[in-house]
């Protein structure tokens, strides 16, 4: 398999990261579901670029964007002021899985994750991606929590 | 019921919240819980202070610390940049429960993150917290997710 960097996603991968979010059934089936490049997208990742406690990233093979996460870290006061890492928006491109590039992807969370302080990380997963909660509990998580939502 | 005045935390409520965070079964079951205002902890209340998208949110009743929850406001380039709002670190004092603070306390954070153009609050809560999630599910919360953790 040729090598993958994962890096900080520039503007210029806007429109590749859309597509690969939108390259799903369940995101598809949400409101507000959009592979266009907004003003309101492009107003969100100024804000994440601009948040020292987000990071978008991208994996980066042979040019293209083949997959995505973004990583937030959070402050808190529990557990003796321990800091978490909050996962979101976890994409690998579809005609590429099953070659551990989404395991490489989280790896790679996981390291920029710990050095900077975070003793935990933290996700929710669609209870309807059973695919999806395999390949966590593969990657050390468990399924302790409900993850409960609501519109605002 | 005397009035209660939901605001920031300032650090002179540290040691109430510190209180309120280990008045708590599960989290006492955890690593790291300690009721002691360490200075780990005092940073991360310096950090979340510093941090536009976090807060940290008291109930104050007739000058007690009487209920808490964390905010923090999420960008992220999912349903059309949508931003989000994760809760955490939920509590009311336990002596005081059933008298709807929580309710309260819920309400007054779903319309901070809506001040904050929030579209979704997404919170996870222990799948043996069976109370918690009827009362999120009171208030219009959908179990619809897996809350997914491992330690760094």
């Amino acid at each position: 398999m040729p090598p993958i960097t994962f890096r900080l996603a520039r503007a210029s991968d806007l429109s590749a990261i859309l597509t690969l979010l939108a390259d799903d059934a369940i995101a598809q089936a949400r409101t507000g579901y959009t592979e266009e490049v907004s003003p309101s997208v492009r107003a969100a990742f100024d804000d994440i670029s601009a948040d020292p406690n987000n990071e978008l990233i991208v994996g980066e093979q042979e040019g293209h964007v083949v997959a995505t996460l973004q990583l937030t870290y959070i402050p808190g006061l529990s557990r003796g002021g321990m800091r978490r890492a909050l996962v979101e928006a976890v994409r690998v491109r579809s005609d590429l899985r099953g070659q551990r590039i989404g395991e490489a992807l989280m790896v790679d969370a996981m390291e920029r994750s710990r050095a900077r302080g975070c003793g935990l990380m933290q996700l929710t997963t669609d209870k309807l991606r059973h695919e999806a909660q395999r390949f966590y509990a593969r990657l050390g998580f468990v399924a302790s929590h409900e993850g409960m939502k609501r519109p605002l």
